[in-house]
């Protein structure tokens, strides 16, 4: 008797992270639990835990808080239900004075009584938004990761928290511009709307074709591009810093939620 | 010579906490400033700040931080200039361990090292735009304080916090409800859209006639009340929980800042 293929675009997010808890799959959960927000992670001490909460106050477009944990446990109380974020994600990574110290799937064993953990949003949400109002996301077009770029736009600095936003770029057509500003103002908890439209130069991009993270792709003749914050950021903030310890999702392996992004807007 | 009338709706918020400051006015700021967003005040000691930050992070509505001080200046970076929160609100109140222990027009002489000022929107500001879209807001055509009432809400604890939000309430025809929501929808920063609408006994008010703050307002035939969560809210939840220490403003004598109601839009 042959099994059917799983489908991990339609399983409930509970579901997945079941089996990620179980050590059974420990992939990058783009397309995953289509429908519902998946977040970017950073944990990190308490005696850290203020600095980074002001920091992503004062910034709210590149750190758009989810959920923060209470000190010491790894449970959640809000964005998922019976979610150990020590073991409910498919891969993490642990930075020990800004230097990454290894990958796991699994930092259960690593989770110490002052860690709170702070769970960030991320533009797939947005994204899928983006794509249900028929707006162009070239980078999903494409197959490729979105490209992201460091800016000269100053973040806010909190504490020991400061440095430079790390924006994503989608290119559009002059007739999706308006209408992609308009589905974004209405996801502030998923970055909201773009932090600028035009000109590269204008925020430190000298080369649009060479992004700094992921990977470039194809802008088409009068075609703008449009910049977004980006979650990097406050993991890029986080390492320049170089706090004495950190756990943050391996790139890509998300935290998968139960809130629908059709919940986050507004 | 005979000098004109001052008029204070016109004159610009700088000009307003100068005179505040050098203590030539101490009086309630409601029409000053006309435009301009109003901010209610949370004073407190540096050991309390993560556990009221993160309390405003879990509960927006009643609690929209517009901005957070750094710990021990009363100087404020964002939401107005050259603004010392100690001197540049009309009058504010001391509290020690939960009591009123005075009010005072200045409190420069009481500020001390490990202090954080927690800015945070208010309904005024969302006042001025229903207004200028031609929905009613019954108390202030009535020349009364809006009225606000205790709910059974939860809010979502955080560390000492926790208690029930206090929501103000505002008569509507029918045809104004959806507007409304839409206009509050597009300003959570200062509340964002009504957390009830209708039935006041379902949210555990049980007789409306009877606010438990301000006054009561007119609702005519037809009408329905509706409710926002308001920024009575954090405050009464510091009061419960007794901190040592505490500045607030008080009641109606809010920091005019330089941010117009318009740009708390997303």
């Amino acid at each position: 008797m042959q099994e059917n293929a799983v489908n991990y675009a339609t399983m409930p997010p509970k579901d997945l992270r079941q089996l990620f808890r179980e050590g059974c799959l420990n992939c990058q959960t783009s397309g995953m639990s289509l429908g519902y927000a998946q977040a970017n992670m950073v944990v990190l001490p308490q005696k850290y835990a203020y600095d980074f909460l002001l920091f992503a106050q004062r910034n709210p477009k590149p750190c758009p808080i989810l959920e923060v944990g209470d000190v010491g446990s790894p449970w959640l109380q809000s964005i998922a239900k019976d979610c150990n974020v020590a073991s409910d994600l498919p891969k993490y990574r642990i930075y020990e004075h800004g230097k990454l110290v290894g990958e796991f799937d699994d930092v259960q064993a690593h989770w110490r009584d002052d860690l709170v953990a702070f769970l960030i949003g991320c533009s797939f949400s947005f994204e899928s938004e983006l794509l249900d109002s028929g707006v162009s996301v070239r980078h999903i077009e494409e197959g490729r990761n979105v490209p992201m770029y460091q800016t000269n736009i100053a973040c806010n600095p909190a504490g020991i928290f400061s440095g430079n936003m790390v924006v994503s770029m989608r290119p559009l057509p002059p007739e999706q511009i308006v209408t992609a500003v308009n589905i974004t103002a209405a996801m502030p908890r998923v970055h909201g709307t773009p932090v600028h439209i035009g000109n590269p130069e204008y925020i430190g991009i000298t080369d649009i074709q060479r992004p700094d993270f992921g990977e470039m792709v194809t802008i088409h003749e009068h075609e703008t591009p449009v910049f977004w914050a980006c979650g990097v950021t406050p993991q890029s903030i986080v390492m320049n810093s170089k706090p004495d310890f950190c756990i943050t999702h391996a790139p890509g392996h998300m935290l998968i939620t139960d809130v629908k992004n059709a919940n986050l807007k507004f």
